[in-house]
């Protein structure tokens, strides 16, 4: 949420360039407004920012083809999934062309054996989970959107069950990537664990389309557990839930999901779902295991809520009263939306050592009430990470500036605390300078890494880093 | 295991550097030839190659001190723990100092509600675990030496716990590195995720001292287990070991170990530790959790075995049992050894996708038939994760000869099923090749990344990389 993009750029396609692509993929490279303009937005709140050609690519050695033609003109090269970024991640601030990779929409191989599976970059989460259904298995990584797993890689996402299952840097365990030269590379082979050489894995993984375009990516499934239960539990303090969640992780549970709510949250969900649960501090969580395992999780916890003032620890096991839970939680975002029609979002992104996560969110609260448009609280506690909803109007500037108050004190708080500016978002435009703020020295080696895989600067620019 | 070291360099370490490092560390900075040739050799089996002085630290700023020194005189600079490692990682032989780290063996905070500690890089493991004893938190990596946590990080190291709690990759928070100019930078805030930037904590988890020299780590912890038990197997048939294990894995039996020995390792074992256990291919187990979730994981796992021809599926859940079972487990290179009195070993290191590790073990088997000493197996099983302990001659060209060609066939098969070359040893001098032969064009930004962040190459010299 820094400044808005600043466009002072020249035009950087020429028509030699957009002559070659159109030569290499036909109808599959445009210069259409409207579909620069579909391509030039995402679910930030900046205003969109189109690039200047639009291509299609079916395979890695298409991406090859393209990017070898924009490195020889020293044209930007932005890789599109789905366009549910939220921190501007696409926007072609200087230029260029994107790559839209949804029609690489192959499952590659599954192997129920080793419980991984490898996808084109435009596969999504969902469509994953569809085409292994029989298989037993399932990919857990769900940041709320249905977002394609390049993407995710891309920006290192999590969401609600990143407590158990790890994000996108523990599950991602090789890439098919295309450098700023147009060579591609493969990060990993299939084994689990390897000590061969730079982990280039993790470092492509997170890194924003801005050292290279992922084309292929490698996860690891998990077994569906036999038995998933669910369960919904107010508190009457915000302390009374964190401490309880911090026990939970302490003790062991190997808990799928804690979930945190405010009372605003609870009341725009209540509104939204029509749903009748106390509007205090709230706590949802799931429990994946044995069917033994799981009751025996379902009671520690529920003891542990019980010793913080808990006393309405409403549980669901059967399918149909859970996946009614947490498709309320799922609609949070619309929930929100719904306190104040016709609104926009802002969504921020922090994420703290679990020990501070109170005082970070009773700081944030006291901090709320200072400002003039709604703001939900909604967390996966488990991790630390909690995002505020600011529900402003869309054509006040001086809202626009509140929230973004809202949120470099939120951020600034975070880091005091030892935390980071962006849990699961990423950096994209919106937070350049808290990276920063954040890393400090640390980001001149960041730099150093991108000039010497990107000299000339044509992958993604203007992203994360001012090179 | 390739060719030994090439030591056609010129002196490196000049009287105006010893002079200047003389003056920062008074004592501390020595070229006395026991203490060089104590730091010039590992546990692998080549012929050692010491530094040219041994410069022992006290902080972070000392290292960055010593570095600017060195960086001013290009004089190469390589990290030292504990001499643990396999591959010859710590050898000079492009000359240079030696910084041991050894004395920086504070732990300099402990989390117990964020399940995390911050450490230097001397501690180790086990110093570790009994620093933080009473806190009822564990650290879980165990690569069977006590290795320091700084050697541990720069190695990626892992061991028979991998399967559960991961490996350094998933273990590590964050890192204290000083870079090749002698500057210190910080990789990362305490919290669990971030989408903060490119992921140098991982980057430098494994690149063996070759990119920055790792002074402190913010590291992951565990609470003990309520209830722990183990296990052990014999099963008729490699395979239907190996099915056990995958079938176990698959199950989603959160286990700890699972440890794989070959007849003769068994044979070596019953010798060395006084046991009776059948001498086949056998499993050892460990499960953690809560007392039911042990009693149920055990009949999961039993159930499983038996399936596969199993018999004897022996249980020990007192503490003692347990204890001598894992002991004579963690003694298997000592008995090994004993297999062959006064041989030396040279132990392989491959890992791959789970799926091909009856195949791979298989054909190994066969292959060892051939040769001329005794080739005892042990494996890291649930991760796919194996060694062959080549128990040769120390005077034998021959036999290393032989050794060599057995290992590198052993690499290029696991190669050729997907699996890489080193699963939790590094690279090292050993491995250089064949991390060519594993990631092909992938060694070229592992290139350009080591060439951006250390130009001079000073940090750790024909490690890894030929730059």
């Amino acid at each position: 949420m820094s400044a808005q993009p600043n466009l002072k750029h020249a035009p950087r396609l020429n028509e030699a360039a957009a002559a070659e692509l159109a030569a290499l993929l036909g109808e599959r490279f445009t210069t259409s407004p409207s579909v620069r303009a579909h391509h030039g937005k995402d679910e930030s709140s900046f205003a969109p920012v189109p690039p200047e050609g639009v291509a299609f690519a079916h395979s890695t050695d298409e991406v090859s083809a393209i990017v070898k033609i924009c490195a020889r003109h020293k044209i930007p090269v932005i890789a599109y999934g789905t366009g549910t970024s939220l921190e501007g991640h696409l926007f072609a601030v200087e230029g260029g062309i994107t790559i839209d990779l949804s029609q690489m929409d192959k499952v590659l191989r599954v192997s129920a054996d080793d419980l991984d599976v490898t996808v084109e970059a435009g596969v999504t989460r969902k469509r994953l989970n569809e085409h292994i259904r029989d298989t037993g298995l399932f990919f857990p990584i769900d940041p709320g959107a249905d977002a394609s797993l390049g993407g995710m890689a891309a920006t290192r996402a999590s969401g609600t069950n990143a407590v158990r299952y790890g994000t996108m840097r523990e599950n991602v365990l090789g890439l098919t990537v295309v450098l700023a030269d147009g060579r591609a590379i493969r990060t990993a082979k299939r084994a689990r664990k390897s000590s061969a050489g730079y982990d280039l894995t993790r470092l492509f993984v997170g890194s924003e389309g801005t050292l290279g375009i992922i084309t292929e990516i490698t996860l690891r499934l998990y077994g569906i557990p036999e038995a998933i239960s669910a369960a919904v539990c107010p508190f009457p303090t915000l302390e009374g839930a964190v401490r309880t969640v911090i026990e939970t992780i302490q003790s062991g549970v190997p808990i799928a999901r804690i979930e945190f709510l405010d009372p605003l949250m609870m009341r725009a969900v209540n509104r939204y779902s029509k749903l009748d649960y106390p509007e205090s501090f709230t706590l949802f969580f799931e429990f994946h295991g044995s069917t033994s395992g799981v009751a025996e999780q379902v009671a520690t916890v529920e003891a542990l809520a019980q010793g913080h003032g808990a006393e309405n620890f409403r549980w669901a096991s059967k399918p149909e009263e859970r996946s009614k839970l947490w498709q309320a939680r799922h609609d949070a975002y619309f929930a929100g939306l719904q306190l104040r029609p016709g609104c926009r979002a802002i969504s921020t992104d922090v994420c703290v050592p679990i020990s501070r996560l109170a005082d970070c969110i009773l700081e944030t609260h006291a901090d709320i009430a200072k400002v003039s448009f709604p703001v939900p609280i909604v967390g996966h506690v488990g991790d630390g990470n909690f995002h505020l909803l600011c529900a402003i109007d869309p054509d006040s500037e001086s809202e626009r500036k509140e929230a973004e108050a809202l949120n470099e004190r939120m951020v600034m708080r975070a880091l005091a605390m030892d935390g980071t500016c962006t849990g699961e978002h990423g950096v994209g435009l919106g937070k350049m300078d808290f990276l920063i703020a954040e890393h400090g020295e640390a980001v001149s080696v960041m730099r150093q890494i991108k000039r010497a895989l990107d000299p000339d600067n044509i992958l993604n620019p203007g992203k994360i880093l001012r090179v």
